[in-house]
């Protein structure tokens, strides 16, 4: 079984710790402001807050968090303009993540899908799909596996690369949400 | 009632035709190979070829695609490694053919549906929804009028900008379907 420690407690945190946790995975959550003085007990760090907040986890924990999986979920947005992202073209959060903690195997996941739908296990009827981009594939099937016990749909979506697109998604998605055109509780299904 | 010229016998070609045909537009057929010696009786002429046969088609038609509206449905892909894009990072298939084209109105639309949910107007269960990006909201609004007519759901994704977001999504669906993830009946589909 894997552990995990959930940082943010936020309503992503509180949906993906809901799918772990009804997995049977064992889940921590660390609220942000404790970031550095609360243990890491888990194999497994979700980093569920906005992208402008992980460089300060990344600096209160330090080494701590060298040889564990950390799962990125952000959607670097510019959320002034809601027209760009705010990193490098062709690059993508995990990447930029990656880079800062090279003793660690980052992945993207959970950013595809909204928390209503992580919460339902649903979308439009479908089940709700969790796409994973990363390197190291022990930890994808690690992490794929406890979504998949939680009752939500994993598909390996590729190498860390893919983060990029993967991140064109979440930001293409978040427009048509902010601009009504698809529903909070909506959004893109995966029909396999 | 906007008429169309399709160029391309593929079967995104049929797809598409198909749709449009059947929401009572008028539609015209070009083979790749008649390129510039067919006339485009279009308003609206939609390249349904590969990306790299796109600079031909510009070429061969040169003045006469000024003052239409021109439909990129590429997934502008290095087919070679699956790994890339063969556009500058940042920018998109439809941003390079609007620069070549600055008296049209290019829109992107039809790369994030695969033919096979264009042909059966559904993707698992729910419909088949065409995601257009353009900045000429009329010609926007008339392809997506057009759309509807057929019995498939079409989205306003934004601005022209939109089309990288588009372009990622077109290329992640594909090495989905070509690593066997989703099938090609299958893939993203919108949930209002």
């Amino acid at each position: 079984m894997t552990s995990f420690t959930i940082i943010g407690t936020g309503n992503m945190g509180d949906a993906i710790g809901g799918v772990l946790a009804a997995g049977g995975s064992d889940v921590t959550r660390i609220a942000h402001a404790e970031a550095g003085t609360a243990p890491l007990t888990g194999d497994v760090v979700v980093l569920a807050v906005p992208y402008g907040a992980v460089d300060g986890i990344i600096a209160a924990y330090g080494d701590q968090l060298a040889g564990k999986t950390v799962v990125d979920i952000t959607n670097p947005l510019n959320f002034e303009t809601f027209d760009s992202l705010v990193v490098p073209a062709g690059s993508s959060a995990a990447a930029q993540i990656q880079e800062k903690l090279p003793s660690s195997s980052v992945l993207k996941a959970f950013n595809t899908t909204f928390a209503g739908t992580l919460a339902s296990k649903q979308v439009g009827g479908l089940p709700t799909t969790v796409l994973i981009a990363g390197d190291d594939t022990a930890a994808k099937d690690a992490l794929a596996a406890a979504i998949t016990a939680g009752g939500v749909t994993a598909i390996d979506a590729g190498a860390l690369a893919r983060a990029h697109e993967l991140e064109a998604l979440g930001f293409l998605q978040l427009t048509l949400a902010a601009g009504e055109k698809i529903a909070w509780t909506g959004g893109f299904a995966v029909a396999r």
